[in-house]
């Protein structure tokens, strides 16, 4: 019997950040996997110039750090190296560019700044130290035969064909192996923009004191110029530049024609920004980088049996107002592979197929699903709150609550961003808690105990063992009944 | 001037139900109009056999009627003579098969059941007769170039290019139109499949007592196995056979696989329909026929500029519940054009394309999508109503009851039924109305006047004259809120 037994294929459709972890994580549990790539190897340095002005900078945080880190390859160490880590909003006000930071997490945790596209790299270097793993490069995926789980691809040398016994489509928000697999099945899609795009602009390096080049605005900050209606962020490099990009509605993109109406906005709105990124820098890439949409995508399920599978943003696109994008992907993987081996799924083609495949994949999808549309939601109910609420004074007073609440008891009221970035509790459970937390939050904050509250919180956190009684009953009456 | 001018081109792909009826409409208007059709024609008689076993009967009503009454063609006329009008449904319950008859209109307004192909037909040759209209049958679209408004087709003579002014997709819940104009712009999208599928089945005619065909079930109902999660359905055609579709979860047909399941299944719950369908018919149509998925669709928005628009089930598929796909994409066609009329469009192209179509597309997609969301979610909805809430004393004492008021006071109170298929009135504003009257509705069923209020009405409407003090105050207070 165990003659009939060969070693299972997973071909994996798209060679970005969640393709290529899902490639090592498979290689690691014994697979051969095949990854095909549309792009030609980014790597090579002909293909470095082409990746410029369109990409949205990425934060890297708990969910996806932890997926690094399960590969026991020091991937972790070595993306964190070449990071910056953002430990607060830095929101910049009015013409004079007041600068307000608000911290990310009362402990000092902290989301790092990533290249994308050197993590990439660095990904596509640890996949190729393994074994029975190949890359193929410029293969553009036509169709897929899920009778036959036949994969055609057109590349420069021609039509080429694979057999995989599974298939995985990481191929982004656009998957073709999504749309192949909606041709055979009855997946429930939604597609939503919304009506912002977003142009990529570029903050060099300034000149330190001492001649050498420094950042132009503090580092350890994700800078952010809210506006309502639209809004300006930045994000540092380790280069000492800032990645920048400018998110508005397609409308405001399209009354903007001309250098004088660029400036003039940009005058009235990020005036201390003009400086900082170049005049010159600033309409050119305005007037040449493409404005892109924002889509938000959820799916459902994400398999077709056991043939096929979507993960990433083929399977959940999200705009990117929570930075969760990547490690809602990164965090796919280690779930699944999680699902993998608690079926006990092994990489070996039986008679009858991959004993527990199926089960697997259907649990991993019914879980999964709800998680990303949890966040999904979320990422939209964000842009909302980065562009105008990180202004208002109700904001802030119940962030600090929030907040000061959290230190003294770091188990009783967990911020949301806390839990959804420093955390890797399921999304949708966060969600929920983050909603009973919120009622008696609410509740705390229009009773009369809230201006003792408000003082404490605002005062600072340094007077945490001269609480009054009053935050003490509140925190008390929270206590019976969140836990 | 007016030299520069040309007669404009309207370019229809599907011509099916609501692309033909649009093609009568533009051509009524002036335009050029090309129609290009998947299939061969289906009025050749090769081609008649392969419709059957695919469709579900369609329900003809009033916005349907209203559309084709507008083309002052006497279409209406014409397709009424070949329908069976059924006026209410006709639940069976039990083994016995006990028969309710549940009016659809306390004013004996009826629906019409009427043979797709039939209606499609007749289209067609309506449009035959008239000028600047070419069908171009056999044409597969391959794709659309929105840069030029190409179409490109493969056919049996190889590939074809058609430059129409304006692309029109009815081409169906899978539009093709469709899928090629979300690459090109950000239209929101979503599709949902429900867990049941459908299986068409066929009632022959029955001997009447002189020998000759009769109905085997009264003709002038929509006949209804309500079943809780599954049902069956049965409509009459004009030979004196009914379509019979059998609704349930796909996890049932797979349990059914052998004919002693399905003997044993249908004598469990549908013990009447059996000598009806006869054994070997429902045999052989259940294991032959298609076991099809049912799919509820919305897109927003329907038009690219002034360029391409899509209509009908390619703009919003619903599933079949409420009765109203076809006469919700006849009723796209009568408001599109009174659109086109309101915004003054005249098929002429001018030097900068054709005055006032843009806006008036815009403004089209703005208030149609809303109401084919609002059918789209009521028809998903009157799933569960047919399947279970039809046989609850609740709901049948609420009909009454709104029957009642209805028959007493016409325009206070319109069951919602009443307003969906015997008005015009869109679908959003039906819906929007129905809430208003539910809300008083329910408080008046549970308030102490109930028991006087249901006897009156369960008692029949006879009696109109003797209404109890309660029931005119109650209407009394219905009145002062909703009108």
């Amino acid at each position: 019997m165990v003659n009939q037994q060969r070693q299972a294929v997973v071909g994996i459709v798209g060679g970005g950040l969640v393709g290529a972890l899902n490639a090592i994580y498979f290689a690691q549990r014994g697979w051969k996997v095949e990854l095909y790539e549309l792009r030609p190897d980014m790597r090579l340095p002909a293909n470095r110039e082409s990746r410029k002005g369109r990409s949205i900078n990425l934060a890297l945080s708990e969910r996806g750090l932890s997926a690094l880190r399960a590969t026991g390859l020091d991937l972790e160490k070595t993306i964190l190296d070449a990071s910056v880590p953002m430990r607060a909003r830095m929101v910049h006000i009015g013409k004079q560019g007041t600068q307000i930071s608000q911290a990310y997490d009362v402990n000092g945790k902290h989301i790092n700044a990533v290249d994308r596209a050197r993590l990439n790299e660095l990904l596509l270097d640890a996949i190729e130290k393994m074994k029975d793993v190949t890359i193929y490069f410029e293969h553009r995926l036509t169709q897929i035969d899920l009778d036959y789980n036949r994969l055609e691809f057109s590349t420069s040398d021609g039509k080429k064909e694979y057999q995989p016994d599974f298939i995985i489509g990481a191929d982004g928000a656009y998957s073709r192996t999504r749309s192949q697999m909606m041709r055979r099945m009855r997946m429930n899609f939604e597609q939503q923009y919304i009506d912002a795009g977003y142009c990529e602009l570029s903050m060099p390096a300034a000149k330190g004191a001492d001649g050498k080049p420094a950042f132009a605005l503090d580092p350890n900050h994700l800078h952010i110029w809210p506006r309502h209606t639209f809004m300006l962020i930045a994000l540092p490099n380790p280069d000492f530049t800032f990645t920048c990009t400018l998110f508005m509605p397609f409308e405001m993109f399209d009354q903007i024609q001309t250098e004088e109406a660029l400036m003039s906005f940009f005058e009235e709105h990020f005036n201390d920004a003009i400086p900082l990124i170049g005049e010159e820098s600033l309409k050119y890439a305005y007037f040449n980088n493409p404005h892109g949409s924002l889509v938000s995508i959820k799916a459902s399920p994400y398999n077709y049996g056991d043939r096929a599978l979507i993960i990433g943003d083929a399977a959940h696109a999200m705009v990117p107002f929570y930075g969760q994008g990547m490690n809602c992907g990164f965090q796919d993987v280690e779930v699944l592979h999680q699902i993998l081996d608690r079926f006990g799924v092994h990489p070996m083609i039986q008679e009858d197929g991959i004993q527990g495949l199926k089960e697997a994949l259907d649990a991993y999808s019914e879980s999964r699903a709800k998680d990303a549309h949890a966040i999904c939601d979320l990422a939209l109910y964000n842009y909302c709150e980065m562009r105008s609420a990180v202004t208002s004074v109700r904001f802030i007073a119940r962030k600090k609550l929030e907040h000061a609440i959290h230190y003294i008891f770091p188990k009783l009221i967990i911020p949301l961003y806390t839990m959804v970035s420093f955390s890797t509790l399921p999304y949708s459970k966060a969600i929920e808690r983050w909603h009973r937390q919120s009622y008696w939050l609410n509740a705390a904050m229009v009773s009369t105990t809230m201006a003792t509250t408000a003082m404490v919180a605002v005062m600072g956190l340094k007077y945490r063992d001269q609480l009054s009684g009053s935050i003490t009953q509140i925190i008390q009456t929270l206590k019976s009944k969140i836990a």
